[in-house]
């Protein structure tokens, strides 16, 4: 009870530092509510939100053999290598908003990546196909989760962005929403990096029918064993790390959206700790963060995934914070309010 | 005919450019979009954006005695002055983003701002009232609008943002869309800084007496004198002056675009350096947006001027520019194509 009267009146506090603000009331809406909510997390009108951090995690997909995605296999390590030499989109949007990026392997295909600034946090080889069994044991979606919780925690002034890659995870997200949120496959199943119309119909084939290998709808343990992505399950423990931290959270799209779901679905309360970054062009997205009751900040029209609509964001979440601590009120500027 | 086969070459080799980047095909949405622009507006494939530059041009409104807005007009100098001492939110989101801020006095009421760092450019003390005759005389276009050019030129690689102040300038704004472009003053009239009912419903009623003074279409110049806005008219010709210099110029919320209209109107060819930072939550920019057929890049639900919008559309214009500088090509990262 003291605890709630005591956010009552904190939370009143924060409301009437903005509205204090030299500008009619509301008027920077969506960047007002980001402000709110950062003040809300740190419990203080004068949050500290100084840097961010993007983490990367990469991991491959049995279910990529039965044909889900545009792109060969081989594209996951070959665009951690790229990630690890700084040519990503997601380097480049970093680079230019001073983000520092970090790079998991949490299972990619084939013999271990050796790269000094690779973080080797391999769960397995790429998951076994979701399509005849599950992609994974229980046992590695424990350990998913601890390895993701531990990158997670860190500082609550710096912003956690995390991104992914995985030639084939669109399948895999599908999978994890229709089975979490009960949503239909139908309006789930997209084109991902680029399929054509034949190629849609196959990706939409084949999860239907790896759908009817289990009940209608899963815990989300369950769901991440039977479907998989060590990507996701990893991101989604990283999400509940920074979150259990007190750090912000910076959603990217639809995979993102994925593991934000099982986090949520695991931890409620974790919540609290997200912005959802932008609402993606894949097929999907816009349902599940429907679902989710998220009002993105962006819509650029972007499906790349590796965390670059968290990045993009993120110059916005600064300004918000920027905004409270550093906005002149109405009386210390001596402007008049409404006549 | 020469210079036309030119740009569809360069056209052809920034689309490669973009399209060569490890990423799939079209997978930036309006990013690419963004990038393109500049690359054609600086005609290379390697163009270069290093910084931005804010300019704020605030001036008073005759038609605020009236009764068109929810704040006394007085606010417009005292907000000149919150401008000058960095305590606006333009001033936190323009440092949050190392974005240097001039304020210009287009023609604040009183007596002429004293301050070392504002440049003045007075045309007057604030316009005349539009209900009853023109807000300012063509000679005062002409000079707002050369006052405005020659603060509107610079280098081709600082964007140019601008931003206004000045209180009862929604109805001007309203009013010059509504006669360059036709649009319908229902559409276009909405409640500013924040008036009620009864105050929306008396603005609407002025403006609509107002614009049965003049024909129904205007050129812009005569837009201009008859419902004014010196700072509109300033921007206008900024605007002219910032695309005639090769500068990208963000353009803002819904008072910004009239400017931009304005200008447009003017010279057809300046629309090329337009990137449209934000949708406003004011009534009339979605329809003049519409109308312009323009695609903001950011919907905030934001309604506060001062170049706001534009400020937090910057760093994705910034990464944009440097994922075309900067981003690896599949054949450079040694990434495979689509399977």
């Amino acid at each position: 009870m003291d605890r709630q009267i005591g956010d009552t009146a904190l939370g009143e506090e924060i409301r009437r530092a903005i509205d204090s603000k030299t500008k009619p009331l509301g008027a920077l809406g969506q960047v007002e509510a980001l402000a709110e909510q950062v003040a809300r997390l740190q419990r203080s009108v004068r949050p500290r939100l100084e840097s961010c951090e993007l983490t990367i995690f990469a991991a491959d997909h049995g279910i990529a053999a039965a044909g889900v995605s545009a792109y060969p296999q081989e594209v996951t390590r070959q665009m951690v290598l790229n990630f690890l030499a700084g040519g990503a989109a997601s380097n480049v949007f970093a680079r230019s908003f001073d983000i520092a990026v970090r790079v998991v392997d949490a299972g990619v295909a084939g013999a271990p990546l050796e790269a000094t600034r690779l973080l080797s946090r391999r769960i397995g080889a790429g998951t076994a196909s979701f399509r005849d069994g599950p992609a994974m044991s229980a046992a590695e979606v424990v350990r998913a989760l601890a390895e993701g919780r531990a990158l997670g925690a860190g500082a609550p002034h710096v912003a956690a962005a995390f991104g992914e890659m995985g030639i084939g995870n669109t399948a895999s997200a599908a999978m994890l929403a229709h089975k979490i949120a009960g949503l239909p496959l139908a309006d789930l199943t997209g084109r991902g990096t680029g399929l054509d119309d034949a190629g849609l119909a196959r990706k939409r084939e084949i999860l239907e029918a790896a759908a009817r290998r289990t009940p209608e709808r899963l815990a989300p343990e369950v769901a991440l064993a039977e479907y998989g992505g060590f990507e996701i399950a990893m991101m989604a423990g990283a999400i509940l790390g920074a979150a259990g931290a007190g750090r912000i959270v910076l959603v990217d799209g639809f995979i993102a959206s994925a593991a934000a779901l099982v986090a949520e679905a695991l931890e409620p309360s974790a919540r609290a700790a997200f912005v959802f970054a932008h609402v993606s062009a894949e097929r999907g997205h816009q349902a599940l963060l429907r679902w989710m009751g998220a009002e993105p900040l962006l819509s650029l029209n972007m499906r790349l995934g590796e965390g670059t609509g968290a990045l993009l964001a993120w110059p916005i979440v600064k300004a918000a914070v920027a905004m409270l601590n550093e906005m002149a009120s109405f009386e210390s500027a001596g402007v008049s309010g409404p006549a």
